[in-house]
């Protein structure tokens, strides 16, 4: 079955990974991210349907007309990536209201946007939602990026706490609610550094950084996932890191 | 030593029982929720000092100048109990991006902003902050009121469920940043229903409910636990309660 | 109401403060360890009605006749705290079957024989058991001393994280089958190092350890928990650890 | 690379699926197991090499002559699964020693011996240990059968809920230990009820059973993930359990 993917919040690193793996694999791809230039050179650079949807993912309703031009382009949505994540460094009083807030815009609000989007998606479509059964094709797949800071509350990073706190929470919840209805709901901890453009240039051993394409090849087993056997959460980390 | 504590978000039930247990023991209380006629006859009814801060947690300013009346009329805060909850019990599909973010605005930013005060008084004053050493009586204690939802993500209440998940990331973080400092950060999973004055007249059993006095007991034995031994998270639930 | 109260592991340290506490608190108490000769000369320190019992944790039979001692000579068993702890600190490779299985039989197997004989005499005493309701003076209390190896499996310390891990699935076992009836059941995560006379030797400052004596309050917090609102697991840490 | 996998534990059901998908994709398979009728069909219907190893997974003696078995036939080991599972159900007061004591040799010890023979073999080899880095093909792969047991402790079910927590430290335990040697560790937390030839006649639906093929690609997946990106844990549930 032909898939089309949302990916919200691409960059170079696990976005990106993600994006062409889920594109290698047959999707079609809907790319969300601020970054108009960078978004229509990774689209152009994808086998298959992409499309660049440049949309500030902390506006609720640009990330709406954004599914709307993905429906539009690539029809309804069968996998979401909660990918995008922001959150300022900063200790309780170093950090403003604002940043404690900005926080929670993306990791959390962004991501309960996108999902009411992508499950309307997902349960409206002939053939899914309450009446369906195992042997149906309905359903979806919504995969949440989590980093450590979303089980471990870090010292001197509140908001980005809170935030990735709150996705995992949002992703037990719907999970409970959905997961009878076919979609399923999967929550990733993403414990370590990603070997980024950046990263590659740092002195520390390249064994030490996660290769994101790895990490994407994970994601995608959760999308292939058959409903008999759900992964709710996982974690994720380099064989050599410490935890 | 006389302290003074602020409770944000009081009303029958638990709130109400926290305020008289640390007013019992010695306790200055602030008393802050929305409601003035309820907290005039609340703090009125208190043995010693105690003042009613008529405010709307959602609104970071409003906090700040109820810290500011404590301050100038109980002295510096060495107690806060996060204690307000909102969130409507909603799924993913029904719930409002304003009921979404409304949770999070009590829960969370309100916590957010209380703490911020609260640790500048307890950092702020002579002999506290990063020189006190295990002799001193300096730091305080902040505590929070968290909820089944703070650590199981609930179907059809995903907005209390990131809320109360933001919550306890949050509580992590400041435990780890101000530990060292003489400030102790506690998480309550309150896992249960509380005896308020309208669950009384159900039809459930008594002991089927928390008696909210007893909850207050444990609340005052995180104040009163010596930072040689300290509890960042704890649960409570009745003894008939399953889970 | 007078309690009787078993501390299976005493040792200078933990073992004897909570002894302490627990005695100064109006409990008679039997101590049980291996060490006849400390065992006797703090029974004979302790306030009140206490009763040595020379005995060998991982022996069965050896449990249950102490327990026989106890309530002959202090009554039936009130209260008792799983304290005893064992496991060399070797990985994989290097522990031997018996060293991997001397771990599990003090923190398990010890822990199970001491909980079946103290929940006989929780449950089988008049006014107590199925019938209790929260008003009688019935039941118990189980305290189970963990580790950071109960929640966190340790690199290079197999066999005792399996056998702390083994205990906490035990605690949280017992604690959904006999709640109902009134037996309270806890597990305290201890994450630090305990202030023993050894401990006070070394070079590293006072303020880093654990006070004992303040943990063991913490103990006697759990015994004094309503039914109504009782603590399953908390976690203790001396204010400056990192965790 | 063609492997060499043990499944410690086999029978109808998960253990039978493992074996077959691992078989499929092209390892040689040691399958250990009471039952040497059942073993040598199993054996006879895979593809590849197979090794019926009639085994008593309570004997140490007996499973390190059974992995010289493999070793002789197959070659040393790369991937093992710790499979078997035993324990009555029963509380505290109804379970004897014995049988409290029998869970933990299945679950525990057994799975113990099983990773010393097997670790020695991954960790022996040239190319492998210590030195190995990123690119090397060393290491191997150890997988625990989990159950909700292993993490939330079952009311009348003592001494599964202690064996499965102790798994789960051990598993965590060897992967802090082994990760960093490219033995990859991982602990699944199988949630839910399998379609076991048994189960097929009962007259629940067929959609509320794991389907033990879909668990076993999820298994396999665990195999293949590369070592920058590895899972330590994970869970499994069909899509309409609830939890």
């Amino acid at each position: 079955m032909p898939r089309t993917a949302v990916i919200a919040g691409v960059g170079p690193g696990l976005g990106e990974s993600i994006a062409r793996k889920f594109a290698d694999e047959g999707c079609s791809v809907g790319l969300f991210a601020r970054s108009e230039d960078y978004l229509d050179e990774l689209a152009a650079d994808l086998p298959g349907e992409a499309l660049a949807v440049p949309t500030d993912l902390t506006d609720p309703d640009a990330i709406r007309a954004g599914f709307d031009a993905v429906r539009e382009d690539l029809g309804p949505v069968d996998v979401l990536v909660n990918h995008a994540s922001a959150g300022s460094w900063k200790g309780l009083l170093d950090a403003s209201v604002e940043e404690f807030e900005r926080a929670f815009h993306v990791n959390g609000r962004g991501a309960f946007v996108c999902s009411q989007e992508a499950v309307s998606d997902m349960l409206g479509q002939e053939g899914r939602g309450a009446e369906a059964d195992q042997d149906d094709e309905a359903g979806g797949t919504i995969i949440f990026t989590g980093a450590t800071s979303a089980v471990r509350g870090r010292e001197g990073a509140i908001g980005f706490s809170a935030a990735k706190f709150a996705a995992r929470g949002m992703a037990e919840s719907m999970a409970r609610e959905f997961g009878p209805e076919g979609v399923h709901v999967a929550h990733v901890v993403v414990d370590g550094q990603i070997r980024t453009p950046q990263a590659r240039e740092s002195d520390r051993p390249a064994h030490e950084f996660f290769d994101p394409d790895e990490i994407a090849e994970t994601y995608w087993h959760l999308v292939e996932q058959d409903r008999s056997a759900w992964t709710l959460e996982l974690d994720l980390r380099p064989h050599v890191e410490e935890f």
